[in-house]
C-alpha cells in the first residue's frame, strides 16, 4: 500500500471541504499511476483512520470519484482505479513534481510584431515620467462619483441594472451624451446614432474591425497616433501615410493616395493632431469630407482631446459638418475625468452603429451600466462640466510654467510651440543630440522617457516627442526641469567630449 | 443683409459660452452658402446690437472664426468669408434643413452575418423569459460591492489606480485568483499565468484572435454554446462539429478531425456542456489532453458555471491536469455575482497569456481597476465563498421546484434529465410540437422564448433548448409554469385541429 497519509494532505482551515481535497489528491495519484489502474483502494474505514477524518468524509470521495469515472466499485469486492482510464501523456514529470507555472505553450499562436511596443512600466515613485499628455488622477473628482455610485446602489430598482444588458450602452448615458454632444460639439445626432464604448480606444477597435478586409488602405499622418496604426494593423489595414504641416494633414496628398489604392478610411484627430497638437484648417476639413464623398471612404476622428483648449474656443469636429454618413466620431471621458473610468463613444450613421453593437457583444459582452448610469448623472447633474472648467485653469497654468521653464532653462537644446490646447508640448531636441542618449542619461537622473520611438513611425527623423505637463503640478514640474536640464548638460559634456576625442 | 437675427440663435442658459455660439452658427451659414465666401460680415457693434450681446462678444467669434480660417479680417476694410473654402459637397440639403440623425453610412463596411443573432430586447416587466441560465441579479451582494468601492475610493493612495494600468489587470486581483483558483480548481498556476478580462467573452475573444489564421479549424459539439461559435467565426476560424453524448464530447470524432484538418484549437465547456448540461468524463478529458499533445492543438476550456453544482463536489477543469500549455483556461465572477460586473480572467501559459495582454491594450487599454481592486478585497474578505454557498442553496431548491412542476405538469410535452448543477435545465419538446409554434403561443401568455435556433446551430433537430431556472423565485417559477403549462394546451389544441383538418 502506498503511503497514503503523507501523500494526502488536508488543509483543514482550506475553502474546500475536506473530502473534495481528498478526492482531487486521489485523482493526482491516478494521473500520475502512483495508483495505477486497477489498484484496490483500501477500504473507507481504513483510510479514514489513516487521515484522521470521518469515515463518511472517506465514502463520499470515493463516491464522487465513481461517479466523475476515476474509480469504479464492485459489490462486495470493493474501490478500484477505473482500468479504461487512458495514460495522460503530459506526465512528463511523475508524482510530486508537478510542473508549475508554465511558461510556454503547447500550441502556436499569432505574434502580432506590431504589438510588441515598449510600454512604461511601474517603477518606483522616486522616478518621473515623460508621459505623452496623462491628466492628473489628482483632480479626478472620485469622491462625487463614489457617492452617485452608492446612490444608485441602494436604490431598489437598481437590480434590473445588474443583469445583462444591451450592448449599445446605458440608454440614459446615451440621450445624455446626445444632448451634451449637440450642445458643445455641434453634432446633430439622435439615439441611434451612439453608442457607449470603454474609452475612445475601444471605438477604435470596432470601427477598424468592421472598416477593413485584407488589402484595405487606411491613411495615417507621418506622424500619428502610434496606437491607431497599431489597431487598423490588427484589424488588418495596410498604412499610409501622408504629410503633416502646420494646418494638419495634407489634403492632397489624401487624394493621391485615393487614386491609386483602396482606401477605407482617413485616420484624424483633427482638434490637435497627435502628436504634433497642430489644428486641421477649416478649408482643409471641408476638403477631406468632399473627398470622403468622392471616394467613398470613412474619417475616422479620434476628438481625444476636445473638451482642453486654452487660447481659443474648441473647434467643432467634422463629424458637426458631415452630412452623409463619412464621419465616425470616438471619443471618451475616461481622459478627461480619469483613465480607469473607461467611458466613451462611437458615434456614426445608425446602420454603422448598428453593426458595432453587434460586434461588441462578442468582445466583452457589455460595459459595466452601473458605472455608465453614474457617468450619466454625474453629466447631467453638470458635474462634468465644473470639473471640466476646474482643471482647465489648473492645466492651463502647468503649461505656461512648464513652457516657460523649457524656453528660458533648455532652449539650447529644445524647440517647441506653445500648444493652444491638450495636455502634452511637442519638444524638438536640437539636432546635435539623440533622444537615445538624452534617455540614457535622463534615466541616472530618474527621468523616465519611454516610446520615444513611437513618435517617428514613419523614420521621418523630426527629432521630436511630446512631453505633457497636465500630471504634474507646479513643485513637481520644477523638479522635473530641474531633471532634464541636469540631463542635458550631461548629454552636452558627453557630445563636446565625443567631438573633441 | 442676411437676417443674422432670426438666424443666428443664441441659448443663454446653454453649456456654451455665448461667442462660441455665435461662432459655431456662423459656421453653419457659411457652410451652407447662406454666406458665400467673400461676403462682407457686418460690424461687430452692429452685430451685437442686432443680437443683443456685448460687442466684445461678437469680437471674440469673429477672432474665433479667424483663427479656424473660416473668416479673414482686412485691416480697415471688414471681416469677410474667406473666399478659399472648397463647398462642402454633403450639403446636399442646404440652409435651414440639415438632416438629423444620418441611418446609413457614406462607406462600404463588413457585415458579418454571424454577428446577425436575435438577442431578447428588454420590454415590460409583465413578460416573462426563458432564458440560458442567469443568476438572479435580485441576490448580488451589491451593497458589499459598493461598500468596499466606497472604501477604497475615500483612501488617499487610491489616485495610482486612475491613471492608466497594466493591460493584465490590478495585481493584487490577479494574486487573489492565483489562490483562489488554485485552491478551489485544482490549478497549479503562477501570476504569470493569468491576466483579468471583462468576463470569460472577453478571455474567449482575445484568445481567439490570436489562435486562428485564415482556413484554421475550431471543433466544438454539435450543440454548443453558440457565443463561441461566433467568437471563433469573427477572428476567420471555420468551425468543425463533433458529437456530444452523455459523456461529452466524443473523442474519437475529434480525432478524425484532426487527422483531415488544421485543427488549431478545441472548444469545450467541460463542467457542464453547454448546452446539454452533461459533464466531460474522466477518461475522455485525459484522451483529450493527449489529443492536444499529439496534435499541438489549444483546448479553450471555458468553465462558465463551475461553482454552481448540487449534486456531487465541482469537477476539475481539464487546466488543473495540464502540464504542456495546452489549455486556455477562461472563466468569470460576472456569472456567479452579477453580470453587470464584467470581471473574469484568463490562464495559460506565461507566453500566451502576454501576448493577450499585448492585444488586449488595442481592444480597450485596460479593465476598470477600481473594480477589480475591489473583487480582490471581495474575494479576500470571505464574501465569495460566502455568497455562493448562499446562491447555491437558493438555487438547488429553485432547480427542483422547476424541476418537479415540469415533471408533474408538463411530461406530455417535455423530457429532461434533473441537471446536476448549472443554472439551466436542457429540456427536449416532444416531437408532435415545433418550438415555433410554442414560441408564438407563448408570446400570448407573455412568456418570452427567444432564441430557441440558437441550441441547434448543426440542425440535427434535436427539439430542446435551455431553461434557466435560477433567475425565478418561487412565485415568479409557479407563474413561469402556469404560462408554459397554457401555452402547451392551446398548442396542444392547434395541433389537434390540425390533425383533424
Amino acid at each position: 500500500m502506498i503511503p497514503y497519509k503523507t501523500l494526502i494532505n488536508i488543509n483543514r482551515g482550506g475553502r474546500q471541504a475536506i473530502y473534495i481535497q481528498i478526492a482531487n489528491r486521489l485523482i493526482e495519484l491516478i494521473k500520475y499511476r502512483k495508483l495505477p489502474p486497477n489498484t484496490k483502494l483500501p477500504g473507507s474505514r481504513i483510510l479514514s483512520e489513516l487521515l484522521g477524518v470521518h469515515r463518511k468524509t472517506v465514502v463520499a470521495a470515493y463516491e464522487e470519484l465513481t461517479i466523475q469515472g476515476w474509480l469504479i466499485s464492485l459489490p462486495q469486492k470493493g474501490t478500484f482505479v477505473n482500468a479504461h482510464l487512458p495514460i495522460l501523456k503530459q506526465a512528463s514529470l511523475v508524482g510530486e513534481s508537478i510542473r508549475k507555472n508554465l511558461t510556454s505553450s503547447g500550441f502556436e499562436f499569432k505574434r502580432n510584431v506590431s504589438l510588441d511596443r515598449k510600454f512604461p512600466q511601474t517603477c518606483e515613485d522616486t522616478y518621473m515620467y515623460v508621459n505623452d499628455g496623462i491628466s492628473d488622477g489628482r483632480l479626478a473628482p472620485i469622491n462625487d462619483i463614489a457617492l452617485i455610485y452608492r446612490n444608485l446602489v441602494s436604490k431598489k430598482h437598481i437590480t434590473a441594472h445588474l443583469a445583462y444588458g444591451t450592448t449599445y450602452g446605458n440608454q440614459t448615458l446615451r440621450e445624455e451624451l446626445v444632448t451634451y454632444l449637440n450642445e458643445t460639439r455641434g453634432l446633430n445626432i439622435g439615439i441611434d446614432n451612439i453608442m457607449i464604448t470603454r474609452g475612445s480606444q475601444m471605438g477604435m477597435f470596432l470601427a477598424a474591425q468592421l472598416l477593413f478586409e485584407d488589402n484595405d488602405y487606411v491613411v495615417v499622418g507621418h506622424t500619428n497616433y502610434s496606437s491607431a496604426d497599431t489597431t487598423f494593423e490588427i484589424a488588418r489595414a495596410k498604412v499610409l501615410r501622408v504629410r503633416v504641416d502646420k494646418r494638419g494633414l495634407v489634403i492632397d496628398d489624401i487624394r493621391k493616395c485615393c487614386e491609386t489604392h483602396n482606401v477605407k478610411a482617413v485616420f484624424t484627430t483633427s482638434h490637435h493632431h497627435h502628436p504634433t497638437t497642430v489644428t486641421l484648417s477649416a478649408d482643409r476639413r471641408l476638403e477631406l469630407l468632399n473627398l470622403a464623398k468622392t471616394y467613398k471612404f470613412a474619417i475616422v476622428e479620434d476628438d481625444y482631446d476636445y473638451d482642453f483648449h486654452y487660447n481659443h474656443a474648441p473647434i467643432l469636429p467634422l463629424a458637426s459638418h458631415d452630412l452623409n454618413g463619412h464621419v465616425i466620431y470616438v471619443g471618451s471621458i475616461c481622459k478627461t475625468v480619469a483613465p480607469v473610468y473607461r467611458v466613451g463613444y462611437l458615434v456614426a450613421s445608425k446602420s454603422f452603429v448598428d453593426e458595432c453593437a453587434k460586434l461588441r457583444r462578442f468582445v466583452d459582452r457589455q460595459g459595466d451600466a452601473l458605472l455608465e448610469l453614474t457617468f450619466a448623472k454625474f453629466i447631467k447633474a453638470g458635474y462634468l462640466d465644473r470639473h471640466i472648467k476646474k482643471v482647465l485653469k489648473v492645466y492651463i497654468a502647468r503649461r505656461d510654467l512648464f513652457c516657460s521653464l523649457l524656453e528660458t532653462e533648455l532652449s539650447d537644446f529644445f524647440s517647441f510651440e506653445l500648444p493652444k490646447g491638450g495636455m502634452a508640448v511637442w519638444v524638438t531636441l536640437n539636432k546635435a543630440y539623440s533622444w537615445e542618449t538624452v534617455t540614457q542619461e535622463a534615466l541616472k537622473q530618474k527621468l523616465l522617457i519611454v516610446e520615444w520611438q513611437r513618435y517617428d513611425m514613419a523614420n521621418i527623423n523630426h527629432n521630436a516627442i511630446r512631453m505633457g505637463f497636465a500630471a504634474y503640478d507646479e513643485t513637481e514640474i520644477h523638479e522635473f526641469m530641474k531633471r532634464l536640464k541636469k540631463t542635458m548638460i550631461e548629454v552636452s559634456r558627453l557630445n563636446g567630449a565625443l567631438a573633441k576625442g
